[in-house]
């Protein structure tokens, strides 16, 4: 399996349905990269163009890799060597295109239900077993915008649980996909 | 489906397994009552038996059930409608027992795979799909203590994902245990 993920946190919507830049969540860091190494993801990509959340993430990452945290927590440790911190989905495109030789076909995730596109949870398991380069991407805030959604190979299919509520956190959502598309 | 979960807070091991009380995390509460309402639970109980917790706890409840927050996020108002804040797990059982009119089966969980009374994933979602009554115990800091493991009738089987890594946050794991067990 050829999976990277990546969490955006630029462009994505506000409540209001406004583009915005969001802050870095520590929890996120921390729930997704522990699930990038229960999933075998071959490189977690927290994507956010401001430089001063860069120096956040950095500060947790070497903490976590080479600082107190390192020798504290091994299982984290070897989490938190999977992530990789960029300031555009375009940089982590073309450093995945680096490392596997091929392009990824973008795989983004939306909470609502997309016409054009679309694909099943079988569907993207089907292009994953197939060796395929892929990167899905997570939206945090409201999600992700239009404009990504559209640059977007396929959109997968919203998660649906028992009821018809749909508002999971980006960190239980993620979870609950990864074991879908990648879990045994 | 008549599906209870329940965070336990004690007793549950810190990293050296020793037993402990642990404090109740505010991201925990969010992402659990968001996927107790997603997979149609009848009650997320937040157990811990120190009473500032509970003040902690009421407080949250409080701001996203009648406060500002059920103003500002009517999903977050729905999901925190299920919670409710016990101070041990036996109180939360007669609770269940006096709306089901029935006990519930205790079916526990565990990162380590348990010799006796452990469960398959199929066959929990057999005992929920024949309407038994069930109690899901979730436990916070590094897990469940021996104790409620041997109390529990059964404990389901560890989540294996894609590799040998299984050190999940609670949230996370509650969100993939539910889509296994209760997901369409």
């Amino acid at each position: 399996m050829r999976l990277y993920i990546g969490l955006l946190h630029y462009p994505v919507y506000n409540k209001n349905y406004q583009k915005i830049a969001s802050a870095i969540t520590t929890t996120d860091l921390h729930d997704l990269a522990r699930l990038a190494r229960t999933y075998g993801i071959k490189k977690f990509f927290v994507i956010n163009p401001l430089k001063d959340q860069h120096k956040l993430a950095e500060r947790i990452l070497s903490h976590w890799t080479v600082g107190y945290g390192a020798k504290y927590n091994q299982h984290r440790k070897e989490a938190f060597g999977l992530v990789a911190i960029a300031s555009t989905l375009e940089e982590t495109i073309e450093e995945i295109e680096g490392i596997e030789g091929e392009k990824p076909l973008l795989l983004a995730t939306d909470a609502r239900k997309q016409d054009a596109r679309s694909i099943t949870y079988t569907e993207a398991k089907d292009i994953l077993d197939d060796e395929r380069v892929v990167m899905l991407i997570f939206g945090t805030a409201w999600g992700l915008d239009k404009e990504t959604i559209d640059h977007a190979d396929y959109i997968l299919d919203p998660i649906m649980g028992r009821t018809d509520y749909n508002h999971l956190s980006v960190r239980t959502a993620a979870a609950i996909i990864l074991d879908r598309l990648a879990g045994r």
